[in-house]
């Protein structure tokens, strides 16, 4: 498919906070072509990759997670904030702006040498997909690549990830 | 598939709290044919109902809405806890055991007179699920039926939705 998928995420300005721009991507899922544009080209990317596993964080990371696995023919590992998986789990924190967050994954989800393709809805300064990578590598499963909706281009959270795939359908260039 | 899906859950006892058994859907995710059987079997009860938006509330509903919506070829609407969506909203108010919680759709999400399909992965009472059928009836929409992962038969949450069309994959039919 052909379509623009710029067309379908709304900016937002001053959200969640004054100065930032908010990429709004509800238009885009709730649209069946663009949905489905947005699937196929992800999966067309991590197709080569051969993954068995695709890792989508709570919560945004869940909305084209399964779905994502499902169309690549692999299992969804999900990784959620602390407290809300209810078996052994791993851990990887990561800062924010003010403080550290966590992830957790269950610690049985992804087996030693498992191939994982780690998916978000957004690639900003890369800390959080840095936590899933280190969950990944955790277990002693490899990450053979990061697969995002929308990449802020002008952070560079790309350089952290030199040595893997990368592949966003989108890209912010500037604020 | 002929796949017994219940082997794929785990009952984790204590969580969140002493006495609830928690079921925990990780394992039929990270299986790449126990998800597969799911989102096929859903999409099998949801195809006659013509959908043409799939609802997931977050953050477990998305985890197969965005799969069942691209499966089905329909558009997903995400309902999110308050203050998370950026633009104008909707909101619909649901009990919990301790007070109210809330949940939130994008006012101009779902057209008047769509038909929209509800998932979520647990029908328990019913409230969230009831929250959802009102953020689908405010808007002018119809509510087409609900479909859920496991269904907490003894709660008798199926009775709110006599007149509409409800499958869950698994029943659990008492503690």
């Amino acid at each position: 498919m052909t379509l623009d998928l710029a067309a379908y995420i709304r900016d937002v300005p001053d959200f969640p906070s004054p100065g930032i721009v908010f990429k709004d991507i509800t238009p885009l899922l709730a649209d069946r072509d663009a949905l489905a544009c947005a699937i196929e080209r992800l999966a067309e990317f991590a197709r080569p990759l051969r993954p068995d596993f695709v890792m989508g964080a709570e919560a945004r990371g869940f909305i084209l997670g399964g779905a994502l696995a499902h169309k690549l023919g692999c299992g969804l590992a999900i990784a959620r904030k602390p407290g809300k998986l209810p078996r052994a789990t791993i851990r990887s924190e990561y800062a924010l702006e003010y403080g550290t967050d966590a992830l957790e994954l269950h610690a049985d989800t992804i087996g030693e040498g498992a191939r994982v393709l780690i998916h978000d809805d957004l690639l900003a300064t890369g800390g959080t997909a840095q936590a899933k990578i280190d969950l990944v590598r955790q277990v002693g499963a490899d990450v053979v690549g990061l697969a995002f909706i929308i990449e802020l281009a002008f952070l560079n959270g790309r350089e952290r990830f030199d040595d893997l795939p990368v592949r966003s359908l989108l890209h912010v260039e500037g604020e």
